[in-house]
C-alpha cells in the first residue's frame, strides 16, 4: 500500500548544527536501510528546499507512523501524508512495487 | 530530469459527462503511451479525489509543458509542478530512471 | 486500518434539486449498508454545514477510494482523507473496531 | 453531545524534553481516565504527526473546555474544535455513545 | 449553551433575485421568532458584507444544526460555527442569557 | 457603535509564567471594569483555546484601539477587529446596548 | 471616523456587460457625490486589478454599511473593511479630514 | 521602473473557445508590440499552467495599469503585481534595461 | 506615484523593550520628516494591532524601498506593498497630492 | 532552462547581525560570479522586503539545487521555485539567454 509523504525539515538557524549533522547522517543510513527493505520506494529532494518527497510501501498506517516518527530529525519535521492508490492509466504491474 | 506534478481535475457537475468520459479515455491512452516512452514515470491516484500525483522524466521544462498542456482534460485541470532532484539518501542508481 | 474522511457537499444553488435528493437518498442507503458491513465505522454531521466527518475501516487505500468514488454525490464532494493509526493513550482493544 | 477535536502538539526542538516526556506520560493517564469515564470516546494518532483526532462526549462546551485546558501539554497545543451532531445516515443507536 | 455562528450569504449575481428576496423575507421572520424564543440571542450585520455574526443559545448541537439547516437561504450560506463557553473575566450572571 | 473582536493569546511555552499570570489577573480586573462601564458588552471563551470573542460598544475606533492596546497581555495577542452594524432581522431595541 | 475599504469587483466573464457598464457608470457618479460630501475621502485603483482601495470618513458603522451596500455593483463585490484610527506619528491636524 | 506581474488566465471550460482563441491571438500581437517598444521586457510561460510571469518596464503605475487592463483577455485574468527595484548584487548596468 | 503599504510590527515578547522604544521614537521622527517632505502622504493606525496603513508618494520603486528599508524597526516588520494608480471615479485634482 | 526563484530571507531580530552581514557580503560576491557565468540571469529586490526575485538559467534541477543550497544565507531562506518555459508571445531569440 502506497503513501506519498512530503517532509520539510525546519531547523532554527541558532540550533546546534553539529548535533543536527549527526542526526542527519544517522537518518541517511536509516533511509537507505528502509529503501533496501522495499519500504521506502522513492525519495527525491525538492529543488531549493531542505525538503523531500517520498513514496512509502507499507502494510498499515501504523507501520508508516512507526517509520516516520522514528526518523532522527522527526522533531524538526513538518510532514504531510497522502494516501495513494492504483491509477486506471498506470501501466505498472500491480504485483510489482510501482 | 524529474518533475513532481499534482493534477486535480475539476469538472463542473453540470458539464456534458459524455464528452468528459471521451476526453478521459483519450487521456488514459496518451498517459500509457508516455509511460511506455519513459516520460511519465509514475502515476498514482490520490485516494478520495479526482486527482493524481505523477513523476515525469523530461529533458526540459518546455517538454514538460508540452506534455501537460496537450492532455485532453487540461482545461479542467489545476496543476502544481515541483522540480525534483537527486536526494543524498537515495540508493537509486543515478543512471537508471528512479 | 482506519481513515478519517471529511466530506463537504457543494451543490450549486441552481442545480436540479430533485435529482440531488434522489442521489442523496441513494447515498444514505449505501452508507447504511457499508456501516452494517463494518467498513463505515462512524459518520457524524458537522453542525451548520452540508458536510460530515467519517471514520472508515478498510483493508487498503484502493478499497477506500473505491467506496468514496462510488458515492452517488461524489461529483459534488470536496473530500479530505487523513490516515489514522493507534494512539498510545487509547484504551480501545486493538482487536475490536475502535 | 459530540465534539470533534484535532490536537497538534508543537514542542520547540530546544525544549526540555525530560519535562515534556513527564507531562506527556501524565497526559496519557488523564486521557485513559477520561476514556473510562466515557467522556473521551475515541482518540486516534494522525500518521506522521505529533497530533491526534479525538471525539469527546460532553454535556456542555464549558465541560469540553475544562477537559482540554487542563491537559498537561495544553500550552504546547493547537486545538481545533468542531461541533458534531447526528447524521441522518448513521445507524448508531442514538441512546448509545456512537 | 452558546455557539458563535458567522454566516456569509453567497448568491450568484445571475440568480433569480425575486426568489432570493422572498426567501430573505421569510428568513427575517424566522430569525425574529427564534430571537423571541431566546434561541437566537444576538444577530449583527458585518459592515460591508452580506454576512452576519450571531450568538445562539441552544441545548444541543443537534438543535443548532436543525435551526441553521432550516434557514430559507441555507443553500447559499457559508457557515462557521465556534463553540463558546463562559469566560473567567465575564461579569454576566451565569443564570442569565449573556 | 459595535465591534466584534477575536483575541488569541500566544504565550511562548518558555515564557516566565509567573509574570504572565500576574498580567492575566490584572487584565481580568480591567475587563470587569470595562464591562461595568458598558464598553466591553460581551466576552466569551472559545472552547479549547486561550482565545476569546468579545463585543465592544465604543464611540470611536480610537477609543477601541485605546482599550485593546492597553490590555496587559496586548504584546502576546493576535487581534482581529470586525465592524458590526444593526441587522434588519434584529429585534434588539436600537437604543439599548444589544 | 476612518475606515479602510478594499473592494474587488468580480464579474463573471459571461455576464451582460452592457448592464455592468451601466451600473459602473452609475457607481462613478455615486462615488463622486460621496467624495464631494466628504464621506469618501480617497479612492485609488489597484494597478492590474478591477479593484480599489478607499478611505471613508463616516459617523458610524451603520452609515458605512449603508453606503457600501447601496453601491450599484455591490452584488459583484468582495469587500474587506478595516477600522483605522489616528497614528501617533501622523502630522495630520486631527480636526482636518486626513 | 520594473514591475513583476504574474498573470493566470481562468477561462470557464464551457466558454466560447473560438472567441477566446481570437482574443488570445490579438493579445499575442499586443504583447509583441509592447516588447518591441521595451515596455514588456520579459514574458515566460509557467510550466503546466495557462499563466505567465512577466517583467514590465514602465514610467508609472498608471501606465502599467493601462497596459494590463487593455489586454484582450483581461476579464479572464488573475493578476498579481509586485514592485521591483535594483538589487545590490545585480551586475546589470543600471542605465540598461535589465 | 502612489504606493499603499501595510506595515505590521512583530516584536517577540522577550525582546529588549527599551531598545524597541528607542527605535520606535526614532521612527516617529523619521516618519514626520517624510510627511513634511510630502513623501509619506498618509499614515493610519489599524485598530487593535501594532500595524499601520500608509500611502507613499515617490518617484520610483527604488526610492520607496530606500525609505522602507531604512526605518529603524524594519527588521521587525512584515510589509505588503500595493501599487496604486488614479481611479476614474476620483475627484482629486491629478496635479495635487491626493 | 529557466527557473523563477523567489527568495525571502528571514533573520530572527536577535540574531548575531555581524555574522549575518558577513554571510550577506559573501553571498553578493557569489551572486555576481554566477551572473557573470550566465547562470543567475536576473536578480531584482522586492520593494519593501528582504527578498528577491531571480531568474536562473541552468542545465538541470540538480544544478539549480546545488546553487541555491550553497548560498551562505540558505539556512535563513524561504525559497519558492517555479519552472518556466518559452512563451508563444515572447520575441526573445530562443538561442539567446532571455
Amino acid at each position: 500500500m502506497l503513501f506519498h509523504v512530503q517532509i520539510t525539515v525546519r531547523v532554527p538557524p541558532e540550533a546546534d548544527m553539529e548535533k543536527i549533522r549527526a542526526l542527519s547522517a544517522e537518518e541517511v543510513e536509516q533511509a537507505k536501510a528502509l529503501q533496501r527493505a522495499g519500504k521506502w520506494l522513492h525519495v527525491w529532494r525538492i529543488a531549493g528546499k531542505w525538503a523531500n518527497i517520498s513514496i512509502f510501501n507499507v502494510d498499515s498506517t501504523d507501520e508508516l507512523h512507526g517509520i516516520l516518527s522514528s526518523l532522527p530529525l522527526f522533531p524538526y519535521m513538518d510532514i504531510e501524508v497522502t494516501a495513494l492508490c492504483r491509477h486506471p492509466a498506470s501501466i505498472d504491474d500491480p504485483q510489482q512495487a510501482p
